[in-house]
């Protein structure tokens, strides 16, 4: 039974006039707690703030946001976390409304263990192409029907996550999840400046392998590119990291690097408890 | 004082669960009442149909609806009204629930009317440039951060609407508005075919164009053939036709078939009363 605060307070509504609904006009983020602890709490937050400044949105203040997520996930020792921060309700009309009283709402709920598919997952190549919009790229914005139509291409339990490319024909990454090739022991991910969004997991691969000296670049990534890598895998909040085992006609072995950076964010998770 | 109907039953609130809310997953219509009788109401469900099948949303019946809007704009000689329909609460994820039950939220105020702005209106030339998605062009889905970011670009009050152009450089319409300019007594209205809303007003004066004889044509439009154009205007269901007086530098003195225009769609409410 999922525990929900809305703007503090036990809650399972919002208004019918909030602009989150209206317009999509807000952010979220989707993260692990254990025993009401969020992991990697301070680059959510600051994600989070940052994605709001780009909606010109005010963040709220960590210190009442952090209160909230304890509360809702005290209750069980894995939780999955859902923060929601809207714009809050407004007039009829596209203007901002002013002031602006945002809506933040926290999702608590048992962390049911995605698979760990350690011996890689099947991908479906999307025929979605994701729209370039600058102003929007890399936020984790309420704005998501790319993802949702793009998910709906395929229905096979076994197909695990689906490949988006953009209008240019670049990879940029998975429906709900950041990409990663492996090429020669370097890790590559796409570039997000023009769509996709820009997870905490994958800041975090890039961060764990610069401490670890291994070269990890972000570039723009070419279908062709990727099944010529020598491996490719996701990661997100909830999932950690899947290998991918194929993609079309392309099928890939487990590979030591990715093993590795499995083991990195493991043991980043562990050190936050 | 709002009239709020959610499936039907008097509500101002949805689950926080919602997918409208979660994803932006869901469309919208906003339309008029006269004394609970929606106009153009055939024209509006046709678009409501059209634009949930895009998003393989169930459109709810049409005799349902019908009623939600006149009971809830029962109360009001003049009456707004916004109709919203979402994909309905499901587990976390994008993959579409099974079975989708979509959420339907009828809302009615008592319409303030809009100025008439006859003399005409001046236009913002919008900075932010309207991201090309071909699987959503032209439904009126709830993925509006677009719209929000490019209305915010101005707070001048005597600035009535904001001008959107796309990546690549195309005129696409305003931000609530569809756009169709003047050129030698034919009217022109901007391809929508990659980005844009295309409306209900803008399908009606298609066709009353057509009824009297006048050129209309939906075309790719530049912003200089804009600023050339010898006149422009923007309609909506609840403006009904603003002409655009000014535009950056550029302004338009009244124009003979922007009124003959205005004059059409006054004369088709009034039919439709």
């Amino acid at each position: 039974m999922a525990m929900m605060l809305v703007n503090g307070t036990p809650a399972d509504s919002i208004p019918v006039t909030d602009r989150g609904l209206a317009y999509g006009d807000g952010v979220f983020r989707t993260l692990c707690a254990v025993d009401g602890r969020p992991l990697h709490w301070a680059r959510h937050y600051a994600k989070l703030n940052s994605d709001c400044a780009a909606l010109q949105i005010p963040c709220p203040d960590a210190a009442t946001l952090l209160a909230e997520v304890r509360a809702a996930s005290a209750a069980v020792a894995q939780a999955s976390v859902k923060i929601i921060v809207t714009r809050g309700s407004g007039p009829r009309g596209y203007a901002l409304p002013q002031p602006c009283v945002p809506t933040r709402i926290v999702m608590a709920d048992a962390y049911a263990p995605m698979p760990q598919n350690e011996n890689g997952i099947h991908l479906h190549l999307c025929r979605l192409r994701l729209a370039h919009q600058p102003a929007l790229a890399g936020v984790k914005h309420l704005n998501r029907l790319e993802n949702v139509l793009a998910r709906a291409e395929w229905s096979d339990a076994a197909v695990a996550e689906g490949l988006l490319l953009d209008q240019t024909e670049h990879v940029i990454g998975g429906t709900m999840s950041n990409l990663f090739i492996v090429e020669n022991n370097t890790l590559i991910t796409p570039d997000l400046s023009r769509c996709g969004v820009a997870g905490v997991t994958r800041a975090r691969v890039i961060d764990l392998a610069k401490q670890a000296g291994v070269t990890c670049r972000v570039e723009a990534v070419s279908l062709q590119r990727v099944l010529d890598a020598d491996a490719m895998f996701v990661v997100n909040s909830l999932i950690g990291l899947w290998p991918v085992a194929r993609l079309a006609e392309r099928s890939w072995a487990p590979n030591a690097l990715s093993k590795q950076v499995a083991q990195w964010l493991k043991a980043d998770d562990a050190a936050r408890h």
